[in-house]
């Protein structure tokens, strides 16, 4: 008999309606010979209810006041899903975090899950009962609730799945699994019957947020088997596997790109005529790392006498602070240092950053150049380039974003009728 | 400086504005020299709401997770009085009932609490916080979360204002305190300014309901001094004392009559013909205690050779499954009980209860017969009368209630523009 971790996101409990349809799905799986124990989130839009409430009361609630109330939240789910399988004659006990002891640090809202105590939970399935844990909250050493980030779920679930050294664990949610490309974007994306946790990784940092990105880096370090699949339709969903090992061989009848994504949400600066010495990089950046602007893409290029230009994207959001900051931090470092006589900011916010993964990739060099020359055809002219070993993102006019994604997506035959399963 | 213990109720802490408002009251209390913890209960209408959605999944939800449901609705308010202080500069934590350790019995949904630990609250508050507690809510020994009842709030502040030894327990609600009559239906009614926890008890269970009999019940057997007051108002409210020594000499000042309360959600069922024999009452009645029917004033009148008829009362919503209950056990006894033959059962749903309650009463005989003068002046008829020490009760037909009320109310000089302060 296999145990399996069921984990379903807020759209999967939205209403009372789809908690009924939860429970069923649950009774189905026993019915199929699983043993079952389920992961939630709060039904959707709560969270941000509780959020908007914290914040109207305070502009800089304190984190661990919004961790009690936030926590909330999925206390209600799980308490309705446990009412709702009892009503089904499912033996069933729901749980909070601090109650299986998902013990944390002390980083309120943005927790580190450091140790599950599986005693409770193990008790409650030998009892034949289905265990209804609430996802995203944990409980610090001395007792106070804390919640581990958005999207925390998931990685609850995949956390929870290891502790108990489960089966699978299966994340329900509102796609059939991880698509090649965005449905919305690119018509016709193909269903990945499975997926690398690296590649989902990459996906995950590059716009195409199925899973929650610490889910999959914990899937992987503890080799947990994860299945994405839809909490509506039946389907096989996608199983993100950790092990690539295993599937070395498989990888090479594989496709070389595996998906596609698309970024919109960030923005573009470019330190021009920088000084071409050492610790520059550092010198302009850092005060932006002090400030917790997160920078994802950068790209260095020298060549003119002892000058370099570099870009570097951040998310749209942080645009203006980012830029208020460097033009300042510029004009300091003029006052000091005459390399930086002449060095100037400039930014757009009107870009895109497509992406394309595979861990194909490694044994095909021809993907960036493929890439390339598809844009090309299409006059699209890339801004940025970055690479790594099993992904190539590019940065390009905004207004190209979602035309590039579907001319890669069909030159790397990411769409069509063909059936993975 | 003296500690208070703050209970606001669900009203007064019904939307986002009126936490502030709570916020405020306290900052004031702490600006007058006074330590304040807080007490709360769920946002008005919370409760029911999470109650109907248990009930929509399960017609008899298990109450194991109806408590892990309903304590959400005091942590969402907890959290946010939390936040509202913090952002007026006032340390401020929230502690739900089982971080405190208030340690209840395994009785869902009606937990008694058997223990709390002051640990954290002293420790909080020597820190210069104001502690913000969830009422409603404890854990029983294995950490399950209990609720205490409806209205278990006022029993939370108590018996943490009893545990904390606090000099004062404030219960902030909706009215300006404790009246002699329901302000609904007698005109200008007089505010108390203060009344004894027997007295209270006698208003509490006749139907006027400012402050959870439970409540009641803790203050005077740990002699916690509690005062009732309005949070939307300023005033002095009405204090609930304990201690009837102390006030021997003012009682003798006081009013005979302290309060008329006026009940109208009860029904009478009446045995008439039951054999006078030891064990009737008991033959009768038990089936109703057994299937948890309430049963309140229980009168039995003898004097016919060897029958007796006895009426007694019960909730309204009760009394459809009492007669049911009462005419089977009248037909199973009458199978096996000569005396029973001819006993018969008639129900009367149309009935109030009108009670006057006074400690001044022990000392005043004239009391029961002015009441039945002043209604017989009113051509009302008493059907039923039951009397305590403090308080006489009667059952008149329904339509005469608020009438009956008013009458009483200013025979007993409970009503005019009197100040008590």
């Amino acid at each position: 008999m296999s145990l399996h971790v069921h984990k379903y996101g807020g759209t999967s409990v939205g209403d009372l309606d789809r908690i009924e349809a939860v429970a069923d799905r649950v009774v189905r799986a026993r019915q199929e010979g699983h043993t079952v124990a389920v992961v939630l989130s709060a039904m959707a839009g709560e969270t941000d209810r509780l959020t908007q409430m914290g914040l109207s009361l305070s502009e800089h609630p304190f984190d661990r006041e919004m961790d009690v109330l936030l926590s909330a939240g999925e206390q209600v789910s799980i308490a309705l899903l446990a009412i709702a399988l009892q009503s089904r004659g499912v033996p069933s006990r729901s749980f909070l975090g601090g109650q299986i002891k998902v013990t944390t640090d002390r980083n309120h809202q943005r927790a580190k899950i450091e140790a599950i105590e599986t005693t409770h939970l193990r008790k409650s399935i030998e009892a034949g009962e289905v265990p209804v844990i609430a996802g995203f909250q944990g409980m610090t050493p001395e007792g106070d609730i804390t919640t581990i980030g958005r999207g925390g779920s998931d990685t609850s679930a995949v956390a929870i799945a290891a502790a108990l050294e489960a089966d699978e664990c299966r994340i329900y949610t509102d796609v059939d699994g991880v698509y090649t490309a965005d449905p919305r974007i690119v018509d016709d994306p193909l269903l990945l019957k499975e997926v690398t946790c690296e590649e989902m990784l990459e996906l995950a940092s590059s716009g195409t947020k199925v899973l929650h990105e610490r889910a999959v880096q914990y899937a992987q370090k503890y080799k947990v088997p994860v299945r994405v699949l839809s909490s509506f339709n039946d389907g096989e969903g996608t199983v993100v596997h950790s092990d690539e090992e295993e599937n070395q061989i498989e990888d090479m009848e594989q496709p070389v790109v595996t998906g596609v994504s698309l970024t919109n949400n960030e923005a573009k600066l470019t330190v021009i005529d920088a000084p071409d010495v050492p610790g520059v990089a550092w010198k302009i950046l850092g005060p932006c790392g002090e400030k917790g602007i997160i920078i994802d893409m950068i790209v260095q290029n020298t060549g003119r006498e002892q000058k370099a230009d570099f870009s570097f994207t951040v998310q749209q959001a942080d645009y203006l602070a980012a830029m208020h900051l460097l033009e300042q931090t510029i004009s300091e470092l003029s006052e000091h240092a005459e390399g930086f006589v002449g060095t100037k900011v400039v930014g757009n916010e009107h870009i895109a950053k497509v992406t394309a993964v595979g861990v194909g990739m490694r044994s095909h060099a021809n993907v960036a150049t493929k890439m390339f020359r598809v844009l090309s055809e299409e006059n699209i002219n890339i801004q940025m380039i970055s690479t790594s070993e099993i992904k190539i993102s590019v940065v390009i006019d905004k207004q190209y974003g979602e035309l590039a994604a579907r001319v890669l997506a069909n030159a790397f035959d990411l769409t069509g009728n063909i059936d993975f399963k």
